[in-house]
């Protein structure tokens, strides 16, 4: 690699390189010293990438479904899986481990298949989200409401730590890319380089949607300025960077949305009857050495506090000593057996070994490392860490003041955490507080009655909790690790934002909206059907038409079908279920829901199934279940019944020849009382001759 | 009422009043200028008040449930109900008309009622609100996870405008206290005698847990200060003053969670099908007037701008002109027909006076009123306002140029309003964005396409849309009506914030958290039975235990009942649903979802519940619904069938001697394949002898 490589960005969808770098910032390899690229976005136009994305991005992502752009963060997932390898060659330079890589990379793809499957799953195939339920405004029926949401007008900005620079773009790329947002990428200089092989593979592999994501390499601090309503911006850092941005005008006073998530002084508490040799304390150990170790402990969500039972600080340290010992060798990623690496950088090093200090002048004592230690080098020999390295051994502090300051306040970035002790489950609790606000808190404990006491102390304090023991030690997948599906980011000090969370991640890009209207104006705008609207029964029966063919609305009013109390005692007979409500007329009278005996309720649906069937094959596959059955009126003998089924919503699938196809179900009686009502769910063919 | 009478402030659950008032401010009538009361918190020891809230509000509070908190929340409702005459009286003294206070009050004691019944239908008779569905998280189910919101630790602090002092505060404390924070209520001095009122009916009537709610009549400037992690602000007021409290450290800094709801330039469109003469068309006009002239114009949702289609200004003035003529009178709203009463205050009507300069200036002409007008007295003379009260009359600008800047930005916060027009639905939307987000826009018009495309385009630039048209103008609660159900605040300009908009805002006082861990783990933590945890067979059949006996996970696993050939054919015949996948080997074979014939899923359903039956009369009273149903794997003739039915949520009423328990229901074939799944629900009596 030549040593004058000025690293492109990726702007209007087409590469970018500064005509004048030379103020380019440096960026070396962690473990050798070694230049890896040099960064500048000197000249760049941010204001001209930011309009790009709001014209050409949003113009591209506004017409696709959420389904359509779920299918197409899937194959950006299998386009980034092919040449994951290149990303793994290029993380080695940051300092990143295998393993380190893997968490990276691995786990950046893997966000972008959990979001393209639960897009697809948990959202319509729509450009609209209903957001709860249908809200009755008037007695008539005549006025409802209905939150929606849909996209914002912007561009969602993302600035990025150095930890993680392929999974820190892709965790916020996709939720954004499925409220149909355009994205432009602000990765952290030092790892920068990553993330740019990232876009570009994508970028290569001809899938992107013109303007829907951009990546900006090198300063640019005039970015906040340009921002305005519409826009968001996710960034990821250290608290004191997020206050600085959030205090900006764009934020302040042009209502760009912020979230931020910071590194906190996140907690993992020892439960007391997880002594020496219990697997809840082996499970407490393992995360806190993994969590000391992995990505040298350059992890937001890091464990900084150790939180022990009054007299388990020594038993605790040791365990934490000999599993070091055993497990891990630091040095350069290249060689054989490292587990953990160097800090991304000298200067990172530098501020670790400041606050470090700062520990130990606040009252913390080193009872695991604390000197320089041995490095592997790529070629296997074990030295001292050589000059312009970043390297930090694992350190373990000890505080026997629990109210020290320091031991609640300090973050050292780096594999640094301390121990302290706690006498009951209320200073357990107080401790993890103490942190201000923290994204993780592990507890580790098979006792129910501690467990459930301490989380819901501290979950005000939290934006997740792991709770480990024998259970699920083995499945857990650890202190450290945010997942797609559980929202990241906790209160305070661990920056008030949040971030994935499944589709809760998807609407922070989207404005919610309550839209009143009568039933006909609501299903206009929603595409999906509201009691009330009008509805058609011309013939033929909505279950002879293929999903090209039904509309919203089309409905089939069956005959009726009276109950008698031969049916109630046939079906009795047949099913077992001889409750007395419709047995026992005397015994029906006395339940307080019931004039008398009384129909089944799996009669009435039954039946009603019966009175809306088509019997002979066609487009309708199957009866795949229902949803939000309740039933209301109790059904006498000499009652008839009457089924009213109306197209609600119709969701086809991208990927398969049929579809959804949800049905308002009401049951009426003679008296045009609703007797039970019902979401019927069916697959639906798209045409009428289905492959089989 | 004595001219030196000073409000006082409810804090620590006792009345205070200052030492040393010379420096209060003077409130006055503001149709007749004669002093109502004088306003001063001086000396008041706000961080004592705030930590009242926090450590006695909260621990009481902190026990009641949900629906316990629901339950207190009508009784406020009934309470003040009762003397709601007071309130009524007291705001004549602001200036409000009949209407006017009927919204305030009877509006606030709406809130209360609609929050008490979502609060026990919506949320759990529990303290720990679940958010969203279980999330695996291992393949073999040993660790998964659940979201949940617990109560902030803090105390919800609002800072309220003049125009609404009843419902202003009671739409904020409902959702909080349902979440169990504490209260404190800092009313606009022009209007707080009707706030302290309000309190004064609430703690007079003894239903006030301890530390629950306190008001701050005068200023408290050191308010901020004092507030930090866990507290919540709720803003409600100008733009301005929200920006200054946002940039407080509170907030930017110490994790304060800030919500604005400001006064926003909102829009109302007409259709271009809604001519003169169409029901639209009179929704319209009715609806700008009504906006124009309720509470003087001073609500944050009154119209601003008037979009209307290219021609329509001379139309839409006239009928505005004339519907004022008709319907509207400016006076004391203790005048006999009095519909309009003056602004809140003479500083308030010179601000407005301002403003519409401003209008002029920027382009607006004067089409509707403009003059000063005359005003009827409280006796029903017709004169000319008296010296020290605040009328201005109704007033309608049009501008030519609909790019104006003025028309767009600048507010007069009174009974002002401005015509523009509009050529393309495209150009309607964008001027609709020009006001840089709005609480709300309405859309007059019976043209389903056109509202259509004119909602998806706005909605991300508001928080709210009500669409008007002759199917529910009737029934419509109007423009400006902020609803309990439905979200209240709007992006931008609006103050970004949410409120309302039922259980919403309740979260938005507490936090969510990510819990992850092993089955047993979560069903302690949530009291919520979660797959794989343990479970109980021992006798008796839980169907026998009433809801003191009945504990979470119980269970009863049935014996297993083949199904025949002649059942399906047999039940097929009886309930006549002869569908070909149960009745036709070779066309059910050529199904793609179906091995050969199979059972009907009611079929399954009803032999299941045949299964778990328990026949005789017991504290099981009615089977209510179910959920979540979905059929998994089809069922051969020959197959087998079991259920397993597992206590999963137990859900005592309040106000009854029962309650609904919720089961899982698994049924499984002889492979142990899962067939189908949902939850049952069923009526469960408190004791084995309910009350019939």
């Amino acid at each position: 690699m030549s040593t004058t490589r000025i690293l492109p960005s990726y702007i209007q969808d087409s590469w970018w390189e500064p005509a004048d770098a030379t103020d380019a910032t440096v960026v070396r390899d962690a473990s050798t010293g070694e230049e890896v690229v040099r960064v500048s976005a000197a000249g760049l136009d941010t204001a001209a990438a930011l309009e790009h994305a709001r014209s050409i991005g949003q113009h591209s992502l506004a017409p696709l479904t959420f389904h359509q752009r779920a299918i197409l963060l899937k194959q950006f997932a299998l386009a980034l899986t092919e040449r994951k390898q290149e990303l793994y060659d290029l993380s080695f330079q940051a300092g990143a481990t295998k393993n380190d890589a893997w968490v990276d990379i691995d786990g950046g793809i893997g966000v972008l298949f959990t979001y393209s499957s639960k897009g697809r799953r948990e959202m319509p195939q729509s450009t609209i989200y209903l957001d709860g339920a249908v809200e009755p405004l008037s007695k008539d029926g005549s006025f409802l409401a209905r939150h929606i949401c849909t996209t914002l007008p912007g561009v969602a900005v993302q600035i990025n730590a150095f930890n993680f620079p392929v999974w820190g773009s892709l965790e916020k790329l996709a939720p954004a890319f499925l409220a149909g947002m355009p994205t432009l990428i602000k990765p952290a200089t030092p790892t920068g380089f990553v993330a740019e092989h990232m876009v570009r593979i994508l970028a290569e592999s001809g899938l992107l949607p013109a303007g829907a994501i951009q990546i900006v390499n090198g300063s640019a601090r005039d970015l906040m300025d340009h921002l305005r309503l519409g826009d968001t911006v996710g960034f990821t850092g250290s608290a004191s960077t997020a206050d600085s941005l959030r205090r900006h005008d764009a934020v302040q006073a042009r209502g760009v949305r912020f979230t931020a998530e910071t590194d906190s002084i996140n907690a993992s508490v020892l439960g007391p009857d997880a002594t020496s040799g219990t697997p809840e304390f082996d499970a407490f150990v393992r995360g806190l050495v993994a969590e000391m170790t992995s990505k040298a402990g350059q992890k937001c969500t890091a464990i900084r506090r150790a939180i022990v039972p009054t007299g388990m600080t020594d038993a605790v340290a040791a365990a934490v000593r000999e599993r070091i010992a055993a497990k891990v060798v630091v040095g350069d990623p290249r060689g054989e057996g490292v587990t953990m690496g160097p800090l991304a950088s000298t200067e990172q090093r530098d501020e670790v070994l400041q606050q470090l200090m700062k520990l130990r002048e606040g009252g913390g004592q080193i009872v695991v490392g604390g000197d320089a230690g041995h490095v592997t080098l790529a070629d296997g020999t074990l030295t001292d860490a050589p000059e312009g390295s970043a390297f930090v051994a694992p350190t373990l502090l000890a505080f026997k003041d629990a109210e020290a300051d320091a031991l609640h306040t300090v973050e050292a970035f780096g594999p640094v955490a301390s121990l302290v002790e706690y006498g009951s489950p209320e200073q357990a609790a107080e401790l993890v507080a103490r942190g201000g606000g923290s994204l993780v808190t592990s507890v580790a404990s098979h006792d129910p009655a501690f467990v459930s006491e301490l989380t819901c102390r501290i979950a005000p304090h939290n934006g997740r909790i792991l709770l480990l023991d024998r259970d699920d030690a083995r499945a857990s997948t650890g202190h450290g690790s945010p997942l797609p599906m559980l929202v990241h980011g906790g209160p305070g000090r661990a920056g008030g934002g949040e971030e994935l969370g499944g589709i809760r991640s998807v609407l922070h890009h989207m404005q919610r909206t309550a839209i009143q209207g009568s039933p006909a104006m609501l299903t206009a705008v929603t595409g999906v059907w509201h009691a009330g609207a009008p509805a058609s029964t011309e013939p033929p029966h909505p279950f002879r038409k293929s999903l090209a063919e039904l509309a919203i609305g089309d409905r089939v009013v069956s005959e009726r079908r009276e109950i008698s109390l031969e049916d109630i005692e046939h079906f009795a007979e047949f099913t077992g279920d001889t409750f007395y409500a419709h047995m026992d007329q005397a015994a029906a009278e006395a339940n307080p829901f019931f004039p008398g005996r009384v129909a089944h309720g799996y009669l009435l649906l039954s039946f009603a199934a019966g009175l809306f069937v088509e019997p002979a094959p066609g487009p309708v596959l199957a009866n795949t279940g229902l949803d939000n059955l309740r039933f209301m009126t109790p059904v006498s003998p000499g009652d008839s019944l009457q089924v009213t089924l109306t197209a609600k919503q119709i969701t086809p699938r991208e990927t398969e020849d049929y579809g959804e196809v949800r049905w308002d179900a009401v049951l009426t009686n003679q008296h045009d009382e609703t007797v039970a009502q019902y979401d019927l769910l069916t697959y639906v063919a798209k045409t009428q001759q289905p492959t089989a």
